[in-house]
């Protein structure tokens, strides 16, 4: 099982707001063995909207957005999502009951009720937090861009998903230089070609090193190769395997 | 002027590591007047990285890349934007006397040696923090994933940048839903058609609310924009222009 991070907004490629949601939904989704293939960021935009949509949910098992539902005029996701499928979008009685729940009628304005427009054929995402549901339709999953909205949401969308085989993962942890432990793990990763190997740099006021990450969907396999990174690295300096969490 | 931002690497698809360069590097652009249009995070996957670079950089006046230019197995980049570009790449002297310049001779590695392979036709950017150099050829620039690294290497960069005409932008910030300003902020936007107003929610345990960025070229028309907003949404709630950094 593969998917797609699609994240909606113009205020993140100006760098006004970070974002928050790349990190938290492919962590998630890894842990629930789908492997994330690519995030991207683009604009609020309808013809990049649109075109990223069809480009990255026929690329992989699902697509999952984030950013763009909400009542202004900037708010257009929906409608591309809409014209994505090229089916129809309007206001949806179930949606407007959720948001119904949080807002008395007379607060229930024309721009509010815009957020109850819902493609037609797609399925509703809850939204125990400020009401406003996302949007399921076919493999695309449409969320919210605020973080603890979204984080809400996935927990939703986690439980429609089908996961895959969980990888096992170690992380070997050293304080040897990067271009000290490449030589010896080019050779351990010749000898496994189930594991991916990999190596991360860090550079900290304490110094240079770096960590290991090996991942694989056999565990003894992981294991062994793990086995024979630590060996082969500890007379080069400080390793040590980091628990898993 | 425009860019995108390609963000390479496993680790970040993954979760483990969670980016900061997408944040640190849209920001700074927009800072510099080039608009920043995409940012897209991909694999350690030669295909991937190959087709990447040759779609962004046809797209955007500029392409800046992190991660994948250290010495290991799983650092591929320089080869795949040689491939790109249909150009050669070998070790090149300037880039390996920077190399000399940290490593000893008995610790010039194979390995680190990899980082003085260039592609033909490169310029090297300066790395202060660990000497291995990044790379800009044409009008893509190769720049370390480790973040420290990565944002001294773009002070070289933003240097040779042909910046654009700095947007002119003004915050307001309001503590009054995203659904009572939607309406009135469709309505100046209509008559505001050279300035961008987004609107971006917030919500924290204070509550709810949302805060207006207008931008444009014209400073004189998005102040005039600024200025309709406040005088529109004050009736509303609090409403507070906030000072430009």
């Amino acid at each position: 099982m593969t998917a797609g991070v699609l994240v909606i907004g113009d205020e993140i490629l100006s760098g006004r707001t970070k974002d928050k949601n790349i990190g938290y939904i492919t962590e998630y989704l890894t842990n629930i063995g789908i492997d994330v293939r690519e995030a991207r960021v683009i604009p609020d935009d309808e013809g990049r909207i649109v075109g990223a949509v069809n480009e990255m949910r026929l690329a992989y098992s699902y697509l999952l957005t984030t950013g763009g539902i909400g009542p202004t005029h900037d708010d257009i996701t929906a409608d591309c999502v809409a014209k994505a499928f090229g089916v129809g979008i309007s206001e949806n009685d179930e949606a407007l009951a959720m948001l119904a729940s949080r807002f008395p009628q007379s607060e229930l304005t024309e721009a509010r009720r815009r957020m109850a427009r819902i493609p037609h054929g797609a399925l509703l995402i809850d939204n125990p937090v400020s009401k406003a549901p996302g949007i399921e339709i076919d493999n695309v999953f449409v969320m919210a861009g605020v973080p603890s909205i979204m984080q809400a949401m996935l927990d939703s969308v986690a439980k429609r998903l089908r996961t895959g085989t969980k990888l096992h993962v170690i992380t070997i942890e050293t304080r040897i230089r990067e271009g000290e432990i490449a030589s010896p793990l080019r050779k351990i990763q010749g000898n496994y070609s189930d594991v991916s190997i990999g190596s991360y740099p860090y550079y900290s006021d304490d110094g240079f090193g770096a960590n290991v990450v090996c991942r694989g969907l056999d565990p003894s396999r992981v294991e062994a190769a793990g086995a024979d990174i630590i060996e082969a690295l500890t007379p080069l300096g400080f390793v040590k395997r980091v628990p898993a969490e």
